[in-house]
């Protein structure tokens, strides 16, 4: 392995200059970003040069920088992330077209949870979340019901850390919790009545992957009123089955019968008919 | 810059590594990884570890390896790709809710279009366009309509290759590209008849940024029929020019009249406006 000084290896330090960006501070200067890596300022120059060489970070004509879309176009390749959101965004789009409010998509990382997409009103209640960002998953409905389908040690490393507590109903302590998951292994739902912020509720329901384990969540935050949630719930339920369709036969060797056209751009790329089938000619003429 | 053999720096030997996977080859096992970037066993096999541990690839349980979500998490938070992307997504929803095909937002990068988004709906016609996917400049409406509004040096260089043919329709002389740029100065958009695909047509309009300049485009992909192209050219200009009011009042300093709510997360997150006061209330009392 490649390593700097202090045996931090090269990637790590890169990574640590990226990681100084964040959803709120989208742009900084090259101070900002020494400060925050905790990297000498010659170290940072050197590195951000060698990233801005490469275009994963951008500077702008103020002298700031941020990252750049070579990071996006590579991250557009991630089948966990972007497959995922291709293959579920009509899904998500149907439910969001009855129940205007937020509907999003998560994933479990580490011990918070990771949203891939959200789409909303203008008029949505109060909502944390960002695409891209993370929830503990203590809090979250969404972070509920995969924990509830998570391995034991995953809940384990959830006890061993405190829970914060965003307003009076946040799950905090180990009993609340465990009787949560309870609840959810039974019922297949989490309903979280204003644990993020007063006003909102989350529902959420789990989304299983192709060997049948809990891969993914797909989840509403709406009001937090007296609106009974069985009509959501059914909502989310028949998307999350759909999903699962979806993600069974992206994975199907090309040429299977319930395959779907688009040969080996199936994982990843979700569009029309005519166009997945396009994509499948070229990925034969290319030996794919 | 720390180097490794051969003059080549660790970064880009990396960068070797992620550039190995692509739209139609997410998944690779370590022996494909080092015949795609041309490094010897030894070394693929080191930095396919260093990039396993970081989180930028990830191991299957076939033993094939894929690209890691932490690429696709740190890649939200780029302001030239998912910022863009969500501050236009609610207007490209807009028309693709009165013109159900294909509606896109694409980027120059070099001499291709880089495509951010894209809306589709399963009885479209034929696109090639993939998220995060590229176009030859001479053969997309959305490239023509850059290409006509980017300095003279983007031109020289297009002009300097072979531009591929793609159908009988696809400009590749001098002259037919020069031309069409001249009219597509003079219209204030592009019309593309089969130049990718005989069935499809491309239309696009330029998206201005906060200085007047173009930075991106939006694109319809419909039949090539005898539909009239002038009314889905107006929809689009409505929304181009909606995209970059949002843009400039995402860029305004918080507290300008004319900001939009949501502080210092607005240049990468497009909630409700509840959602947009909730993250620009947090991002005071984060100091920021």
């Amino acid at each position: 392995m490649a390593r700097a000084s202090g045996g931090e290896s090269v990637l790590s330090k890169h990574l640590r200059v990226l990681g100084t960006f964040e959803a709120a501070v989208p742009f900084l200067t090259l101070t900002e970003i020494s400060d925050r890596a905790g990297l000498a300022p010659s170290t940072a120059h050197r590195i951000v040069a060698e990233l801005e060489h490469e275009g994963l970070l951008e500077r702008l004509p103020d002298r700031t920088y941020r990252l750049g879309i070579r990071l996006w176009e590579l991250a557009c390749r991630t089948p966990g992330a972007l497959g995922l959101r291709e293959l579920a965004r009509p899904y998500l789009q149907a439910v969001h077209a009855r129940v205007r409010q937020h509907i999003q998509l998560a994933v479990l990382s580490g011990t918070e949870v990771l949203f891939l997409d959200r789409l909303s009103v203008r008029d949505a209640v109060v909502n944390a979340t960002l695409i891209g960002g993370r929830i503990p998953v203590h809090a979250s409905s969404s972070g509920l019901v995969m924990l509830a389908h998570a391995g034991p040690a995953v809940l384990e490393e959830v006890l061993s850390k405190p829970m914060h507590r965003f307003t009076p109903h946040t799950i905090t302590t180990e009993r609340e919790l465990r009787a949560m998951l309870r609840r959810v292994r039974a019922d297949g739902w989490a309903v979280t009545d204003g644990h993020i912020h007063e006003e909102s509720r989350g529902i959420a329901v789990p989304v299983y992957g192709a060997h049948n384990d809990v891969i993914a969540a797909i989840g509403l935050v709406v009001p937090n009123d007296d609106v009974p949630v069985l009509g959501h719930i059914e909502l989310l339920s028949h998307a999350a089955r759909e999903i699962s369709v979806a993600l069974r036969a992206a994975y199907l060797p090309t040429g299977h019968p319930s395959a779907t056209p688009g040969g080996r751009f199936r994982p990843l790329v979700n569009s029309s008919l005519k166009s997945m089938e396009y994509l499948e000619s070229i990925s034969v003429s290319r030996g794919a």
